[in-house]
């Protein structure tokens, strides 16, 4: 095989913990080490991994190939990917959807000034959930659109129920109503609220004489749960600490409509995660492997998951994934 | 808005009359032209397009951008798509799988040559079902594919069932098994038999006295039923006309893996088609506009699917989509 491709991930919070176990199961990539803000005597990493002061992060211009961006969407990549671009390739998951132009543009002219190639915006959504909402307008003109998300964890609300008295443990999962997948596959439904399209499901744990009271208050709550149908599980300890513990999360992107007057198509992609930010790390590094291969090649500027090919994303050659997976 | 991309049509069977009717469905396109082997004063065309003498092809270099080759895989294409791809950018649905390698071969050396662009295998299967076999495996390194196909009509099954006497009208579905699909989803059932994977079901128009024995005859036909788990339902005659008269088809593709011991993560695509050649037509379409685009850029060659990235497959610009769909 030919030389792996040496990847640094920069920031260790939940994203950077799954960067750093998907670049394990991919055998082209090895990483180089990972980059902190925090003091790196105090990070305890999952495989014993190398980690670095972030200052440092320019002496290792010759020790690395690609940057994988963990940092937060709210305030550290709008700062760290126009940065960073200018010395590595790089990739984020940025996912402040409003402000994706003006976060592309900054960090597109950062990477076209120093000749190196950017990808963001890059994961689930967006990313692949993206990637299907344009490939159902592309093959399905005439038709509409319908994005889910769910089953999936809610950190918010979570905490409210934790909040309620008597709660010992509790977690909300945010679901989409399934007669409203089956009504998008038919085309309809597009004008519903989100309080229409999902319900909100709670696992509790708690003493069962309060259980009655745990369950009003929850279901009552203004704001958080009062619009939504609401189902509380009293379950025991056990079960919560083995099932309940995981980021979930998922969803639907459904576009249904017309490719004749007498003839519907439906096309439908979706997630069942049972850690989200392990998927998008894999996402993540995927698209690492892209933007080093490409940047090889001379391309250079930003760009985001619509400009890239698949067969850039795989450690396969053109002739086997055509031979095994055409 | 820019010129419009001027297509043609070399075939005029199912995909060719899908390609013309999806052609009308991109405000970017118009039909230059439809070739055929026949007489053209033969051929009723669905929207009036002109029907030419696929000999004068040649002719029409200044006329027309790209050519969608909608002729069968089993003795059309083989010989088309090389020759056609000397003249024009061109695409095909080119899906004989054990065959596709040297396909390509032969397709990207005519069109090297020539200095001219072809994708090869686009459609639905080979085409977004195996960007999707790609996409499973890119992002969940460690896991498992199914590929399903289905609820889908099948000619050769449908010809059986109305053979049995007294069956005035009948057509046979195969459908996957929901508890396989669910399985599969889970990771499970890898090494199943086509028949423990799928289920079929008939719909038969004939005269009440004969159900029962039509029904047996049917369950029993060696080969074509005997190892199956098959439904016969009866239904009357205007049912039938207006529900079975579709070239429905579609499926799944499901991967499932685990990114760590501890989560497991679960991607699937889906599509439910009524109409098998409209759709099919309609992703070669959206290639055709690739093939013109990324040609006129300079990239010649043969290529497939895999290596066509979203962007260059839509009308709309990268500002449009970016603020849009990411
Ligand atoms: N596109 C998608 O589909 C998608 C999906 C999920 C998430 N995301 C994006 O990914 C971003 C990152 O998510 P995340 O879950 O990884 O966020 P996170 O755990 O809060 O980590 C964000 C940053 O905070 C710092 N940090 C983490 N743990 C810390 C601690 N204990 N004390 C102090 N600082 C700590 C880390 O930087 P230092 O190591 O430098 O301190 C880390 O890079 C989100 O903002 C979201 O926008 C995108
Ligand atoms: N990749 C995918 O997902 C996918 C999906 C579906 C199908 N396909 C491929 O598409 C290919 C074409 O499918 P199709 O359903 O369009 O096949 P079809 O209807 O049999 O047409 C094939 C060719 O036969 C000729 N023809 C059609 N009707 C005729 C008639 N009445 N008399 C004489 N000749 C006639 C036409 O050429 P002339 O006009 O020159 O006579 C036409 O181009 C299939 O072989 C399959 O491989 C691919």
């Amino acid at each position: 095989m030919a030389e792996k491709v040496r990847i640094g991930i920069v920031g260790y919070g939940n994203l950077g913990r799954g960067a750093e176990l998907a670049v394990e199961k991919n055998p082209d990539m090895e990483l180089a080490g990972i980059f902190t803000r925090r003091d790196p005597n105090t990070i305890q990493t999952a495989t014993n991994a190398n980690v670095y002061c972030q200052d440092n992060i320019r002496s290792f211009q010759d020790k690395l190939d690609v940057l994988i961006l963990c940092g937060g969407s709210a305030s550290d990549l709008p700062e760290m990917s126009p940065e960073l671009a200018r010395l590595f390739p790089i990739v984020d998951s940025y996912d402040n959807h409003a402000k994706i132009p003006d976060h592309y543009k900054k960090v597109n002219q950062a990477a076209e000034e120093a000749g190196k190639l950017a990808i963001i915006s890059a994961g689930w959504d967006p990313g692949l959930f993206s990637l299907n909402r344009l490939l159902g307008e592309i093959v399905i003109p005439d038709g509409g659109t319908h994005t889910f998300w769910g089953k999936g964890l809610s950190q918010g609300h979570s905490e409210a129920v934790r909040r309620v008295e008597g709660v010992k443990k509790g977690v909300q999962y945010t679901v989409p109503m399934e007669e409203i997948l089956e009504d998008a596959r038919n085309g309809k439904g597009e004008d519903l609220t989100a309080a229409e399209r999902h319900k909100r499901v709670c696992y509790i744990v708690a003493d069962e004489k309060d259980h009655a009271r745990i369950e009003e208050e929850i279901k009552t709550m203004p704001d958080y749960f009062a619009p939504y149908d609401t189902t509380v599980h009293f379950i025991d300890e056990e079960t919560f600490d083995s099932e309940h513990q995981k980021m979930r999360h998922g969803g639907f992107v459904i576009r249904s409509g017309n490719s004749s007057k007498a003839h519907k198509q439906a096309m439908e992609f979706s997630l069942t995660l049972e850690s989200n930010p392990e998927f998008t790390a894999s996402v993540l590094v995927a698209y690492a492997r892209a933007a080093y291969h490409l940047h090889k090649k001379g391309e250079t500027g930003a760009k985001t998951p619509f400009d890239i090919p698949f067969s850039a994303m795989t450690h396969k050659t053109s002739a086997e994934i055509m031979k095994d997976l055409l």
